[in-house]
């Protein structure tokens, strides 16, 4: 988290990226990505001002049940050009999914719309582009492992940590059966303070990915205009 | 493919670890797991025997309305030891997550429960240890980035192909506003291809870190007897 602060400065100085993460979901609450500017003011890290009473009331429940929850994540990067990335080996979607999934807990990785284009038609998944900027933004910013100028959009998925004060079943150093409970400190939905590690991974990838593409590419001029990451509607 | 191809026969050999994957999801049709037999045989990779006329309509119908559709793959590892995998850095699930989403079209992978953990309670998704074995598999194998010996279970999520015969807006080298329409061989769902290269992508991580657990840990003999990955019920 620490080296991740000192990449979003860089990121913010050097290339005008401004990265951020929020709760989406905590168990069956959605949080919208409403307010930006709440979410380092809540316990939740939720960007959603109309959710953080449910939010409190189900965590106090929760923690009744003696029980854990799991909860949905998404960081952001805006401001980033085209171009960033590898198209084989250490793609930015890559190295994005590599980062996420060594984060403590996390049991799934999305770009854009993620696990839900397996529903979906190329006609409705792809996004169109006008000299006005792009018309939606399903890819999430990245293309053929490669940043389109879009913004950047991760999702991840934390479980419910098994340490819960509730017994369960398990064997002990001599493969007998018995019961494990968790005593001690409780986190009940460890998703919500993963929140500034997210934010911190997908920040240090960025770092990484902007330096190689200036090493790479630093010389090279287009004269393809650059269209703004979407389309203002 | 072919690298993974000999990944799999060491692995099969050497350490009695069979990589299987298949087609779990089309558009709107699921396919469950029913019969591996049957997923070499037919062209969706396709294990549920149930659903093969549903897929053959589907894609005709598809075809003539000149559109793509996204997939879902999942790959399967049985046989796994626990042990495999690093804790921090180069963790099993990174690593896999990695290689799926080096795959092209991949924009979401997940470790057993994935995404769904989200709303899941940690009684509910914690696998319980007897001595007969787990007596589930919502971990999907991997705990703290190191296998546990139960299968390893992991889902990717392919889009649909932006590349298909129906118009749709797009910009020319000078930023102008045109027409893009893909013409010559059109893939209505790259999703169903991919099975065999995220077989092999999982099998080359797994080689990888097979090769490296027995280099660190060759020598290292435990008391506590090894439980099977899966109770039989």
């Amino acid at each position: 988290v620490a080296a991740g602060a000192i990449a979003k400065k860089v990121l913010a100085h050097l290339f005008s990226v401004k990265v951020r993460g929020c709760l989406t979901q905590l168990g069956p609450i959605t949080c919208a990505i409403r307010d930006w500017s709440i979410v380092d003011s809540n316990p939740f890290f939720c960007p959603d001002p109309d959710r953080l009473e449910e939010l409190d009331a189900f965590m106090t429940q929760l923690r009744r049940d003696e029980d854990s929850i799991g909860a949905r994540l998404t960081v952001v990067a805006e401001g980033l050009p085209p171009g960033w990335g590898e198209p084989v080996f250490d793609r930015l979607d890559a190295d994005i999914a590599h980062a996420l999934m060594s984060i403590n807990a996390v049991k799934g990785v999305e770009i854009g719309e993620g696990m839900a284009v397996v529903d979906r038609r190329g006609s409705e998944h792809r996004d169109l582009m006008t000299p006005d900027g792009f018309l939606s933004n399903n890819a999430g910013g990245v293309l053929g492992g490669i940043s389109t100028g879009q913004p950047l959009v991760a999702h991840l998925a934390l479980k419910p940590t098994s340490s819960i004060t509730t017994p369960g079943k398990t064997i002990n150093k001599e493969g007998e059966l018995t019961d494990v409970i968790t005593k001690g400190r409780h986190d009940p939905c460890v998703g919500i303070r993963a929140t500034p590690i997210a934010e911190a991974m997908v920040a240090l990838v960025l770092i990484d990915h902007a330096l190689r593409h200036r090493g790479q590419n630093g010389h090279v001029v287009t004269q393809t205009p650059v269209i703004p990451g979407l389309a203002s509607t």
